[in-house]
């Protein structure tokens, strides 16, 4: 009988911690010229070509933020590149290098982690960003992914959350609160499989959303073309913990307030669909669902017009005095202000 | 009764996560010019000022690199940081910022991460480095923490691995193998206050070997030592894992050979009186046993008088062809081989 690949099991002690990272990394090779030096000395070295250098950090913990039970190790690589991505593109700067540490209990094999390699591999290809250091130790229990990504733009054209102005066009790059109901329906499936092992989810079905929360993508295109168009946002966020929450990061450090029109903010007919399904309301999906990945941007109104030329980026209201606070006109024309609601993980 | 600091316990939750971020690095004050941004937005700004960037990570995990039951938070916080701007001088390169990233349990309390940060923040106003990002999640069980580091240096003055030349003078920059012993004597105590709780430990004695495992120290003033006299090394590394292997470190990424003399290696005579209680080799301690970060350096014979002049630098011997190997002269003058023999946690 042959054996596949998912039929051998290779202990982490076989190979040691210095053999582990050689193998994992083997495949990475570096391209992008600001990479001086990759993986093998003390520290990695980057040549920033008389640019900023932005870096930006996060943490994904086993059980915490994500349950293998139905996040594939594939998908749950790529998603720890792309999340720390999408804050380095939230700086208007262009992701160059990551580092990524784990730490893993010796109930992972050598061959699962060489798949949450081939996520990060498969990121790092698909944003050209190159692994250039990391860490493998062991844990006691569960695995704990530490990325960190570095990005280079020019000082001028690097976007804070604190410039927006009164005035400023609201823009988001895309859908909102799919992510959240992606979650919701894996969570669903495990209890039901939990409870009756014999019945085998479907959810051939629910591609877009499963997708949205299984492989976000981070907004390299909004990026490449406010380049192109010769734009530079006042302020831009990623949304991670949810529009409301970030939207009002935005307007506590520009002080300023803000208005979203209810009718303006993007949500996908499948959202809105499951979200019903699930007895939850769809904008509330899209203003606390958190992990979209999309961009917040506060333009300039005169750089309004442009923008909506990109058929990416969709207008949902306008930057205001503080005193205004941070409101939604709700499709009935009423103003609520809004509350921020993101992960709560402690 | 007036509650002590080490009487109140605030839980976590009872914060939020953006607030205890908030909390936990209030005091931290940028002060490097290369710090544009710092906390507060999607990713760190940092100004390289025409220099090359240095990057490294370490993670450190509880139960695997540390145990809490004799490795106080503060020191814990302090080594997390130390740790890692070794890396940064061993690039000849100057340390400027750290990012931080734990992933802490329930069981801790904010008056714990309080403390843990205490030890962070004496290691950045010690080495002058800015804490500008980082990431606070839960965890299942107990503590993870992830530090980065970042440092800057001209293209030319930065050191690799793979550029030291047969006969280049190899120097360390301290006495080795103490911090290894220090950790020795820690298990033990804790193995002895396990079986009998009665029994506290006397260890007012050992503070030499027990600081050199708690508080190590980069190696700062070597580096600085090296800018004024006008020294780049042909190679250089920390010593984390162990003289040995480190040394073969270097020689493999240079291609090329080392010869080191037993009579010339710096133990102190707390560390071989120690060893030789512990019924272990004091030469064998200084070889294998890691966390000393000492620096390693391989210099040109032409800068090795001048070298000679440092206090702190100790010559123990030579590069050599490849062909030669990686050996210890001992003290009866013959050779070994010298092996690999790191840390192991898997």
């Amino acid at each position: 009988m042959n054996e596949t690949p998912s039929d051998i099991r290779t202990e982490i002690a076989d190979l040691g911690e210095f053999g582990l990272i050689d193998h994992l990394t083997k495949l990475f090779i570096p391209t992008n010229t600001s990479t001086v030096k990759s993986i093998g000395d003390d520290s990695a070295v980057l040549n920033p070509e008389n640019k900023h250098v932005v870096i930006t950090t996060d943490m994904m913990v086993e059980g915490v933020h994500f349950d293998l039970a139905y996040f594939p190790l594939k998908h749950l690589g790529y998603k720890a590149i792309v999340s720390n991505l999408s804050d380095v593109y939230a700086m208007n700067a262009i992701p160059v290098q990551v580092t990524v540490s784990i730490s893993v209990s010796n109930r992972y094999s050598v061959e699962a982690l060489e798949v949450l390699y081939e996520g990060i591999r498969l990121a790092c290809e698909s944003y050209q960003v190159d692994l250039v250091g990391g860490d493998t130790t062991a844990s006691l229990r569960g695995l704990v992914i530490s990325v960190t990504a570095i990005g280079i733009q020019e000082a001028e054209k690097i976007c804070y959350r604190n410039g927006a102005k009164p005035g400023d066009h609201i823009y988001v790059s895309g859908e909102l609160g799919a992510s959240y109901l992606g979650l919701q329906l894996l969570e669903r499936e495990k209890q039901i499989y939990l409870s009756n092992p014999g019945i085998q989810p479907d959810l051939e079905n629910q591609k877009y959303l499963i997708g949205k929360f299984l492989k976000p993508e981070a907004q390299r295109e909004t990026i490449d073309w406010l380049e192109k168009a010769g734009i530079i946002p006042h302020a831009m966020i990623d949304l991670s913990d949810g529009l409301s929450s970030d939207l009002m990061h935005i307007c506590k450090q520009s002080q300023c307030g803000a208005e979203i029109e209810e009718s303006l903010i993007p949500i996908n007919e499948q959202t809105k669909w499951m979200a019903l399904k699930f007895h939850m309301d769809p904008l509330t999906c899209a203003l606390n669902g958190g992990e979209d990945y999309e961009l917040l941007l506060c333009v300039s109104p005169q750089d309004s017009d442009k923008v909506r030329m990109f058929p990416g980026l969709i207008y949902i209201g306008q930057i205001k005095e503080s005193a205004f606070g941070v409101q939604l006109k709700s499709n009935s024309n009423n103003l609520h202000p809004l509350k921020a609601q993101g992960w709560v993980h402690f």
